[in-house]
């Protein structure tokens, strides 16, 4: 770990173990469903990274990546909100970063943190050191990585009445209507970000999803360094299942369905744990075995907001996910 | 003075007085002629705030007023990188805040300061507050204001040949050859900004210049709240004269033409001291003359940049005007 990291994410000599900062966790995914993730372990342990999809081509992200070819930064924009320190000073950039311009003009829907993110880009000429001075400006609990140094388009075999077809692009997936059978990514050898690798080599703890399955938790396990990381560390792994499906991605897709195809995905990934919301299980018996055939354990929780919206409870899943990591479920 | 200017100005219980802050000094002016004044300033006294025009209709700053109708942040910007920290944190986010994007599409020629300034404003409802949160992101040794809390046009009489023109903005004024009589304000009226007035009536210096004689040094005498601070603060004034006239504003203009302009533009002002540089001096009478006829008088000295460029060297002015703030001029 760096000396910055270290920095993030305070207190404890990074040369000592330190039982305080938790276990080393890192999350995969993008958009709200990582948003969620990190809002929920930044309270769980002090050791946490989010690596980031980098193949969002729609709105703000869309629009910077095609101007000035850099990185769609809207992701690791929102990973690093979720991050955010405590105090006023972080909760207020954290605010900023968050803000979007409103008009009848230009920067009408750019997001002013996107914008920062990409100024640190251009002018320190390194991704990953942009981001850990955004994640220094914020006060960050954890540091946010992009899976890969190059940005990505997704290309999804979507199938409708049975007529399937490929269409190419995060927007374009969830646009075209019928459910995603499988995607792939252009280039298919993307370099993966070396700090990413190295993060879940040393992970105790990796995280995949919750959030848009095809497009923000599989895209990981197509970059071919992060792919064999992630199957070659010694870290356990945890999948964190949807509350719903998503239109235009898994419409109709069942819990253990998800877990389906990410075994499609990535056959030989084992997987320790699968943590699901009680509420949206109905066949227990078929996620238990889809859960097994990973090579993990179901645990069945009350996670779910209790407003019914589809969005995860920060308190309860923290509190869940403590426990697994603690081995307590 | 405020928790926050405290904050910005470091060391020292505001509460007492504190002989190393220096004497408390406010810099009129806007552009690269502030830029230079705070960069000598700031190596003299802790107590700085910078009062600065905000008239500019040209480049990012009239794209952004004219979008988002906003003050022009340019200049704010640029005064506030004057004074950043100057340690690695404040150096670096001074340099991100000056960053200009360069492309072929609709962010070209923005910089990124400008952007989060504006943001700020949007979030925070208030300028003021806004800029000091950007001076707290940049160490920044002293406070940044605007002149008025609304966008302002500058209307500009202008003489070519003989004949008189009224031009409008900031841009025209540049651009219309000729030389420019005198100018007013589009409102007539505008309510100055409370802070920059307080700020004034409490300072011990106040320095007009050396920047764009009419478009950003005289402005601030036309803000009728301003203008009867400047003539009233028991602080003395200080007038640094430009090394070089500014085609289509000031072609041609003497040293002693500035402050017969000045003295147009503000009859009943006294002012303490006039400091040239000695180079640009072609009738000293002349120049001796005019500084006493605004009751002050002239300072001599050898503050260009040594490479014959039309800049104030930073460490020669910080000097000279240490020497006149402390009567050894």
């Amino acid at each position: 770990m760096n000396e910055l990291a270290v920095g993030l994410a305070e207190s404890c000599d990074p040369s000592q173990p330190c039982p305080s900062r938790g276990p080393k966790v890192v999350a995969l995914g993008g958009g709200h469903g990582l948003y969620a993730s990190l809002s929920a372990l930044r309270t769980v342990t002090r050791d946490l990274t989010a690596v980031v999809t980098v193949a969002d081509d729609g709105g703000s992200s869309g629009r910077l990546r095609r101007e000035l070819g850099v990185l769609p930064p809207g992701d690791l924009r929102m990973a690093l909100a979720a991050l955010c320190g405590d105090d006023e000073w972080g909760k207020t950039w954290s605010e900023v970063v968050q803000h979007r311009f409103r008009s009848e003009g230009e920067l009408h829907g750019h997001a002013i943190g996107n914008l920062l993110i990409v100024a640190l880009w251009e002018l320190l000429d390194d991704p990953v050191q942009g981001l850990d001075w955004v994640g220094r400006l914020l006060g960050a609990h954890g540091r946010v990585l992009p899976m890969a140094s190059v940005p990505l388009d997704i290309e999804a075999e979507v199938e409708l009445d049975g007529v399937i077809s490929t269409v190419r692009g995060q927007v374009a997936c969830a646009l075209t209507p019928g459910r995603v059978r499988a995607i792939s990514l252009v280039p298919p050898d993307p370099p993966a970000c070396p700090q990413a690798v190295e993060a879940i080599e040393e992970a105790d703890w990796v995280v995949f999803g919750p959030g848009s399955w095809f497009t923000s938790v599989l895209p990981h396990l197509k970059v071919p360094e992060l792919a064999r990381a992630l199957h070659q560390t010694r870290a356990r792994r945890l999948v964190i299942l949807n509350l719903a499906p998503q239109p235009g991605e898994t419409d109709g897709f069942s819990p253990e369905k998800h877990l389906e195809v990410l075994r499609e995905h990535a056959p030989s990934l084992a997987v320790d744990a699968v943590l699901a919301d009680q509420g949206v299980v109905d066949d227990l018996r078929a996620l238990e075995k889809a859960a097994a055939s990973l090579g993990g354990r179901l645990v069945l929780a009350d996670v779910a907001a209790s407003d019914g919206s589809p969005r995860h409870d920060g308190p309860r899943l923290a509190a869940v996910l403590d426990e697994i990591f603690h081995e307590k479920r």
